[in-house]
């Protein structure tokens, strides 16, 4: 497809209208397609090449690989080189090196340059987005779904209390102390409650936790901490906009969740046979790997549709594929394939941390920086406290559950910029959020690392290479 | 990120404008970010729908894969159920059953429905893309360099018969007994050179014939045949313009594809000591994946940047990766990559096939289908011509050589696309040279597998699962 561009790059009269033929070729004056593939291929080096270095620096200074893929995402995204920055809020192509080093080598068009920059950024978003749908898939590959319904009554209570705790002590907090009004109090106390589902489930699995009872508990508190977020955010969202709660949405969404999540786990057994009888029938490549995207595929699909998630969708499917007889083939054949895709996920995260705010020489920030502080301490101690509510196991590691449930990710990034952007945080507030998501998302993977005790690398192997 | 879109459809008022924040979102009146998702989701649950059931069907009738591939794309293509289709050529979200579905069942806005159209389709054409890519990656990592270097003068020999014979002939043919300008002949001409590596390469994976003499003549001369269809698009697309041949960048192309075939080879050795030092020394996990996607990356990135195809450096950069020590075991590695990713060219390829052309009801199609019988006899025999001129081998399958070079595929349509645009082909010879593609593209599978002669079970075995 790509010699369609180049030639009208090269030669304008050509603007292809192909009327017989069905092609994707665009319009000339919209993006660049040839420049468009070279800019994703590039941003694809970029990413590899800064999860590697970052993650191999990590896991010689005994940290988990991921720590260092988020560390090189911040190196070259808007904090650091500018090679992987996203279009929107203010950022133009004039802001990306990457479209610097395209007109200067692949001929992109400076008039291109602007679509070529929204497309490239576009696609790698939604690459992005299926790296975590794939990571979630295989962690509910690696969880095993009895161990976790097991683990279920214990995370739930993990999660209900992750989220008051942290929730109300930062709302009150930033009222009585800060003397904040109450809807811009509950909407950065709200931003307190989130767990990041994908770095959380990610060390665990680096660490060679994720299948023990703290991992199974804490992943499935993130779980549920994920929807319970959901949920807060419809709410506080309206609350902000009309001063009143949408119970028809809110209780749509409620109703959604407990069919989706309780609806797969109950079909699960039903869908494990029929699978497993299709993907003996298969002769051709991929027999058990297809059949597998494509039930991945519809329960991700019926997450987003229902206003979910994508990766709660994924991470049903694989939790009910843990169950059938191919599983063990099948982890092995996801293991390359999450390899080359999950760390687009934590480099784009990385690359979308703003350090900005963390500059106090910023006057804006000097403020932020004081509130930031306490709400790092909240958010700390009430995920803290909530590991400790764990009940029933003698010999269990309480602190790092309510560890795990610390790094806010790019679910915490949400809820400060739709307050952001529906005025409901003031800028000091914002800067604060943004610090606090910052720090407790780089902070969990270290702490994690050394509360679950150093891992020998023997232990490690299964997990490198 | 879909969380913002998601509470952006459910309040307007909350558009993100986050100025502290880098997020990947646009504002609302543009494409729907989780509509974007959902739609790249289902998409794919449908390529992979597509792919698996064409494959296997065509695999029990004795075929190879890949040809059901094609059929599926078919069918859910434009020709078809319009579940995947691709914005362009007056076709609009309007024309997309995703679409449709897409509003029905994930709360997709009307107004937001072209922008998220196009997004989705400009997402699935890079997935395709670097679908491709992979292929030929796989196809360097399986083919031998040496042999491929031994093959090289019978390659060139081939490639160059291959392109004449239909060239001159096709030309002719159209002046003298059809009574076209010399303009729309030598166009229509052009287009009767290509040859689609990637279809003929996957063919050959499939039948276990691409590691043998005729394969990787086969493979060699497709290559080369593809450079020489670019320099000549570059010739026929100036020549059609202003009449003149631009001198300066076809000698650029020239040299270009000179310098970076026979720089590839020459640093190959080089390079693959260079990968492996840096593979032994990596501890976490892709520590052989990632370095080889790096050095795929960047080959394939400048294979766009001097105005080649990305697809020529990946093929180099597996060869080069074939000499390594690491090679068997990147092998294994990218198979289910490969697998994941390469249906999705295929099955794109085929949903962009317009069956329409095919249509004897419509009037411009009868003329068009009387040339197109000429073009295609021309097409097929040229091309088998150029299997004979192989010689000093004993017992070599000519025939099969030839046959292989048969399918014109995506390459084909693309000189079809610029000959429209440029208004250098009429609507009948359009219609002729579409038609021309789409035979040899789906007559050259079942060919190539008959002349090849049968695969027993176990020797597909490699090739299967």
């Amino acid at each position: 497809m790509d010699r369609i561009s180049w030639v009208s790059t090269q030669l304008p009269f050509f603007a292809p209208d192909t009327s017989l033929l069905a092609t994707t070729t665009e319009v000339v004056t919209e993006a660049d397609t040839a420049s468009v593939l070279a800019g994703v291929l590039l941003t694809l080096v970029i990413i590899y090449v800064a999860s590697k270095i970052g993650g191999e620096i990590s896991y010689r200074l005994g940290f988990p690989p991921v720590l260092g893929e988020l560390v090189g995402g911040v190196i070259v995204g808007i904090s650091g080189l500018h090679l992987l920055v996203f279009p929107g809020s203010g950022i133009t192509a004039a802001d990306s090196n990457l479209i610097k080093f395209l007109e200067l080598t692949a001929g992109l068009n400076i008039q291109a340059a602007e679509a070529t920059f929204k497309s490239i950024g576009e696609v790698t978003s939604v690459l992005s987005e299926l790296g975590v749908i794939i990571l979630l898939f295989e962690i509910g590959l690696e969880s095993n779904l009895k161990s976790l319904i097991a683990a279920g009554f214990q995370a739930t209570l993990v999660a209900c209390v992750g989220v008051t705790v942290p929730f109300v002590c930062g709302t009150l907090l930033l009222m009585n102390v800060f003397h904040f009004e109450a809807v811009p109090a509950i909407f950065a106390g709200a931003a307190l409650t989130a767990t990041s589902i994908g770095i959380t489930s990610k060390v665990l699995s680096e660490i060679g936790q994720l299948k023990s009872i703290e991992g199974q508990i804490i992943v499935g508190a993130a779980v549920i901490d994920d929807i319970i977020g959901i949920i807060i955010l419809a709410i506080v969202a309206s609350l902000a906009k009309t001063g009143e709660v949408d119970l028809i949405n809110v209780g749509y969404l409620m109703i959604g969740s407990i069919v989706f999540l309780g609806g797969s786990i109950l079909l699960g057994n039903l869908l494990n046979m029929r699978f497993s009888s299709i993907a003996g029938k298969l002769k051709t490549r991929g027999n058990i790997l297809i059949p597998s995207f494509i039930f991945a595929g519809i329960m991700a699909y019926i997450g987003v549709a229902i206003h979910l998630e994508a990766i709660l969708g994924s991470f049903a499917a694989g939790l009910i594929l843990d169950e059938t007889e191919e599983a063990n083939e099948l982890e092995e054949i996801i293991k390359p394939i999450a390899d080359a895709i999950v760390p687009i996920f934590f480099v784009c995260v990385g690359a979308q941390t703003n350090l900005g705010v963390l500059n106090p020489a910023i006057p804006e920030n000097r403020e932020g920086l004081i509130i930031a502080l306490a709400l790092i301490a909240v958010a700390i101690v009430g995920k803290i406290v909530a590991g400790f509510v764990v009940f029933g196991y003698d010999k269990i590691n309480r602190l790092g559950i309510g560890v795990g449930m610390i790094p806010r990710g790019e679910v915490g990034l949400v809820f400060a910029a739709i307050g952001a952007s529906s005025g409901a945080l003031s800028q000091s507030l914002q800067v604060a959020v943004v610090m606090m998501v910052i720090i407790t998302t780089f902070l969990a993977p270290p702490l994690l690392r050394i509360i679950f005790g150093k891992v020998e690398p023997e232990e490690f192997e299964e997990y490198s290479a």
